[in-house]
């Protein structure tokens, strides 16, 4: 078996507190070699779908049998279980809020255990910090070595959330804005199951209209269009994005996560 | 000796400019196999007191040998000596601006060298960026092996900083805002010391007022509250902090650092 | 051949999103051991020139053989090519737009190759997101001991830009602001070559005005003047700055990037 256990960390912690920087710190004390990685502490504080969004989006670029740990935790000290999921490739450490269904939606093997080792966490356990206190030394342990077995039994009732749902109803498609990326791209959750003719290679036309403003054109790239033209375009993740050149989409239409888009696709 | 001493890095440099990144090609230049965690470079310009807080609340989840740097540096370029303290178990490169006082109040080993062994220095050593001229260095070679003895002779009369002192007549007990997280928590320089009653199982009644407002119940997790109402809290450095749940004390306080916080403990 | 080459990142994608990580995870899944470096992530989104200042007064203080990767890409997805540059020391990715001319201009070796061998490419390649899909992957098989040769041809037409030059006449020169830095300092594109008198030991006297305010002081430590003076100094990447004791000389100045300042130098 390989040495190599990579530890990523996707938060709600922002970089302004040594909270990353401690969790990296309790990986490496007890395995110095780990490599580490920041997947995003950008999280919106408490925003479990945002979270699960970026790690469903990102984990897959990691060498297998890299553990990701997520921690968007708003329920700490409370009740809810930490959890380790499996799936064919990676291994995850979260707490049980559904961070991890956009992971799971994407697998075929998705299993979880309930972590009840105790002797694997940081002592004494305080009721605030579960990132330094469980989730960063059970990442450590996993990346020395650890089988996820070893850290608690398997469940089944763990808690899955889903992404806003699409509706199609013949030509017509409604669909949601669930980001907004730093370019002021905005991202929707349609993507080709829902309308697998926009994502054609040749497109068939279509209306689409967000905060009031009609758009007809669909570019392969951002350097395609004008910086005056709003325009939609398959983003790198497979979700419908509503862009334009060089500036903010975002700004332009003041759209912002959970606002409406409605399409007719012309057949 | 063991191959592995870590290098971690605190500084007021943010993360808009190079000079972060650039002290991490200091020390990999001189041993490229070095691990390097960022702690925070998010202290405000020029605050030492949150420097040393940082520090102080991040170094012992490192492993021992680890070599800390801790870049607050308002007197670059000055006389100010650059200096090596070491503990039990860590290194310290810093300025002698006090920003490694609250390390040593929780230590019972301190002792501090004053770098004066230019050999080691990237030369030729400007006067305005000493984080990559002196102290990345230092740390670099301190993590290929060098010994602290090595960089210059022990000196006692380094400075030395206090946190803003709590007061405590009878059962009055007044204290100072220390700092804000990213949550909006609002952390007190009150520690168990000061107050044994409210950190024990069952903590005393107690009337906490901080911002014109009185806060009377302690939880013991952030997700025991409601979004309406403040409470006090353990934090995870020991300090006690004001919270709410799901939402920013600091806000609904308007508190800021160097707020007072007057509790009344009913004995 | 040793085995360390590192990698480092330049970049306009923020923090924010996941994007970063990801590129982290694509270099890694091609070769888990490779350190990686965040030089700045904060590069003005499309700002091609401030892309080119940062990476060259970065890249130096890497050890020879590190992978510097640069992605400031407004025209990603349209036909500007990918590029890999060759000076003695390094190895630079990048798109072909100008971002690696000053990296250019302070070196005496600077080969372009057009990367055209798209086996290293992850497949299928986006046409939004080419950090992911191209240059990752070309810096994760270049620090597995892929020679550059392997990737593409050498070219001579690849595009260069410059620094907005400087102007002197006489003993009146006129220079350009092309950088605030996180502390306020004011960063002119005024260097040795421009101002040798300035740049002297005893400099000789002369009259900076910016901003519609006079300075003829010229420090060489941040340390050495009042918050309420403002005074010009020698940067620690060589350029002239105009900066103030522990407080913001842009603020001051209300000086942003492009505006003019003139000197007339007192021979």
């Amino acid at each position: 078996m390989s040495k190599s256990r990579i530890v990523t960390f996707t938060t709600d912690f922002g970089l302004n507190d040594p909270f990353v920087g401690i969790m990296h710190g309790v990986v490496l004390n007890i395995r110095p070699e780990t490599p580490i990685v920041d997947i995003s502490h950008a999280v919106p504080s408490y925003d479990i779908l945002n979270g699960a969004i970026i790690i469903a989006q990102s984990y897959q670029f990691f060498p297998p049998r890299t553990v990701h740990v997520v921690v968007v935790d708003p329920g700490v000290g409370s009740q809810r279980r930490p959890i380790i999921a499996e799936t064919g490739d990676y291994v995850f450490v979260a707490p049980d809020n559904g961070v991890l269904s956009l992971v799971e939606a994407q697998e075929a093997k998705f299993s979880v255990r309930h972590i009840t080792a105790e002797r694997y966490f940081l002592q004494p356990v305080s009721q605030t910090f579960h990132g330094r206190d469980i989730f960063a030394p059970v990442a450590g342990w996993l990346s020395n070595g650890v089988a996820p077995a070893e850290f608690g039994p398997e469940i089944f009732d763990y808690i899955r959330l889903s992404l806003p749902s699409t509706e199609r109803v013949a030509d017509h498609l409604r669909g949601t804005v669930i980001k907004v990326d730093k370019f002021g791209n905005v991202i929707t959750n349609i993507r080709e199951t829902d309308a697998p003719e926009l994502f054609a290679p040749s497109p068939a036309p279509f209306r689409l209209v967000i905060s009031g403003q009609a758009i007809t054109r669909l570019f392969r790239s951002y350097a395609e269009g004008t910086e005056s033209e709003l325009f939609a375009i398959i983003g790198s993740s497979g979700f419908l994005e509503i862009a334009t050149t060089r500036s903010s989409a975002a700004e332009k239409l003041k759209a912002e996560v959970g606002a409406p888009v409605e399409i007719s696709l012309q057949s």
